[in-house]
């Protein structure tokens, strides 16, 4: 298991009309998650992947169940599922659990991430250490409900 | 053939600090191709799929080429993929046309609709109305490059 | 004194292509801010201003240093600074202070806010005790820098 | 006369849970027209303001009319009401006219912009050129409707 568990904030202003999450700021809230897990992996002695450089190729996501704007911040979880010679698959769930331990999940998604050479444009080989501390994050493949045809 | 085609004004401040239009930024786009194009069925007779009420519940959206912010609009086709009895599928994609007809690709994506009464609060069947204009409208699905797995 | 700080969370998204947090992101913060003051406020017992209903008449805002994105929120005072029969003015500075207690003042603002009936679409007067409690949280005007003309 | 009317494009996502054009994307639409109207300086002949450095040091918006979301852009004047040796003063309205020509203005707003250095990151002094083009493009102050104290 190495689901790392960040919880993110909702701003007021993610409400769109209808009052509820808007679905395109769930993405920016995913974002918000996937910057702080890579921040936290160069605290612990890991690679900075914001500053090596890294940029987005596809994201899928599900929205499972509405999520209502609250002050305390939702607890959201993310891992890797898959790592490649020049890219990664990130995978997240939001979620609530009530005090018995009974899960609601809000959103699941994913994002495959390709690392990118800030200097050259192009993209590049992730490095060993990279590579080695995405590997002991990794965790199973995100258990979508609708499979994309 | 029945792919719309709705030029899409990106805004100076959809680029990130990377100075290209944010990923997250893009499903915004499509969210204004997807209500202009919502919008255009009503005023053509159709019925109008926002007020009588529809919820994202899934994306998959990919990155394939850089936007880069300008004044003119991007030119969008939004087409239907598939229709079922409360729920359609959307396909987009975001281009270029250069002078000699060749296309850059920058984005590709499908979002899952489904109907929903606004005033109860939970799923419901499309009209046969709705049905019919889904269906007039209905083209390839989106030849995506990587398959989710 | 009745100034409170709210710790504001700062988005790598509120970063624009010029790599600073953008100058209407503030803006978003600071409602951020607000919401939570005010609900704080319902918390401790007074009236809930966003579920009267409030709304923004005005706004000045003053840009005195360069905020940079990171992951720690950012000290956010926010006071009243008048009270009317139907509004009301909210002040804020957002800044840090370091070691040796010296302040950097990154943003001071002013809101005016009008009491407003969401059923009857139309102002209204505060209730004594939406004045009770934001009388009681009264500080010093905004020291704004320039003045308006 | 030298105010330019620049129409723009409000987004569905502009909305709030309100159900109005939130007031700081209100400042959003404002940097869109800015945006366009020093580029369209630049189209004419003039020095680009957004190249050459602009940042914003101050803003005041008043809202006088709760603006709805729709399809066509709304039309916003934009003209400068003041010339300094770094800095510039840039007035907006935001409004509509109907038939008989009356009359519905939703938003005033004023911003302070300072001349910047890119390079440097310091403030400069307007060149000749960009003083003459903003001279020739000066209108009356931005009739306010609340002075601040």
């Amino acid at each position: 298991m190495a689901k790392r568990c960040v919880p993110v904030t909702v701003r007021w202003s993610d409400m769109d009309a209808f009052g509820h999450v808007n679905n395109v700021q769930v993405l920016r809230l995913l974002e918000e998650v996937r910057v702080h897990a890579f921040e936290d992996l160069r605290d612990h002695g890991g690679p900075s992947l914001l500053e090596s450089g890294v940029v987005v190729a596809r994201h899928e996501v599900e929205y499972l169940a509405p999520l209502v704007w609250r002050l305390a911040p939702v607890p959201t979880d993310i891992w890797i599922t898959a790592v490649g010679g020049a890219s990664f698959e990130v995978g997240y769930e939001i979620y609530d659990d009530d005090e018995d331990g009974a899960r609601t999940v809000y959103v699941r998604a994913a994002t495959t991430c390709v690392a990118y050479d800030l200097g050259t444009g192009s993209a590049r080989r992730l490095s060993d250490t990279e590579r080695d501390v995405l590997e002991s994050w990794t965790d199973e493949p995100v258990p979508f409900r609708r499979r994309s045809r």
